[in-house]
């Protein structure tokens, strides 16, 4: 029986933006174009149009797809939360090259022609949310404001990730994430709820072989 | 009397120098030809390339220069003098060309053919100095690592930076960065001295003002 027109449509376009994903993750926003986008997926170049405008278009839902990777599997709550999003983002970074797509552009649109800050806005709601819980926990000291710090979080990531792509291709991106929480807990944290948060190379790793 | 041909070799890479910084900042580093670095300098393409190879070699030395416009007025030491640095770098992003010009090229550079993570190692290298001084001072925490904590100050501050550049053209980047301290500062200073600490963008401005 021959495979439904929607289904068929729906898996092209997941197609194309796995495609486009590594072209961009090989060679970023203006390396790629959409020719190479359409070998890689093996589709028509009418096909790729069909489903997207302009190469700015993938790009689009490339960036904003990101969280999908991350946030499936995590059971833990309140600030454990907001640290175990950050262990898995650094180790799907390793791994996912959609993930590794989304952030690259999200990076590199600081010198391009287009803006689109919706993607960092995500990881900011998905961390204030989970900092609101935290808040509501009595978790957090009475100076830590959950929006100001998410805002915070999301520079810091998107810094301490950039940095250690630039010296090791992020090979101790983890180390990283764990270091940035060791300076952080102790300050934002009351003191009981400081000694109970878990944050290693170890515990990332682990989450990261669930969420896969 | 005519001016000596040494000083006026000197005066001329300074140009070529301001002039590159303008255009890097406007067009980032793809967008930048040595052509137009010639013409906003008001030199030849011969003396351009009489003080540079290539448009990497001008790249390189903008990147390297940050820290000039940032340090030399600092009276501070120690915790406080790293607090300072992020001030008044804060700031400088705002008006200082040459500074904006250095952080974007080292940003954009992870999707370039070329790296230099001299620019970020110097910062380092900075940050590191103060903390060292604050560690034997006895400011800062038993768990807090100097060269560590300089490390994560380095991808912090380039990620805070680069999400209001992105947000807001870094018009609350002072904010932000004031917002760090006090995320940071409870963590790794000892109690007595997380207290003392200043940290408010009254005191960046002034410090702004002093600097330039």
């Amino acid at each position: 029986m021959p495979e439904p027109r929607q289904d068929r449509a729906i898996r092209t376009r997941e197609e194309i933006i796995r495609a486009a994903a590594e072209v961009f993750d090989e060679r970023g926003y203006n390396g790629a174009s959409m020719r190479e986008i359409m070998k890689r997926a093996r589709v028509t170049l009418g096909a790729v149009y069909f489903h997207f405008p302009n190469k700015e278009a993938i790009a689009r839902e490339v960036m904003n797809s990101q969280p999908d990777s991350v946030l499936p599997h995590l059971t833990s709550r309140g600030l454990q939360q907001a640290v175990d999003i950050t262990l898995v983002w650094s180790r799907q970074l390793q791994n996912d090259v959609a993930l590794r797509a989304g952030v690259r552009l999200a990076v590199e649109q600081s010198g391009l022609d287009f803006r689109d800050t919706s993607s960092y806005e995500g990881w900011e709601k998905i961390f204030e949310e989970c900092l609101l819980v935290a808040h509501e926990r009595g978790e957090l000291r009475d100076h830590v404001s959950p929006s100001t710090m998410a805002g915070f979080l999301v520079g810091a990531c998107t810094g301490v990730q950039l940095y250690s792509e630039l010296l090791y291709r992020r090979s101790d991106l983890t180390q990283r994430t764990v270091t940035m929480w060791e300076l952080l807990v102790p300050g934002v944290a009351v003191a009981e709820v400081a000694g109970q948060i878990k944050v290693s190379v170890r515990r990332a790793d682990a989450l990261a072989a669930i969420s896969t």
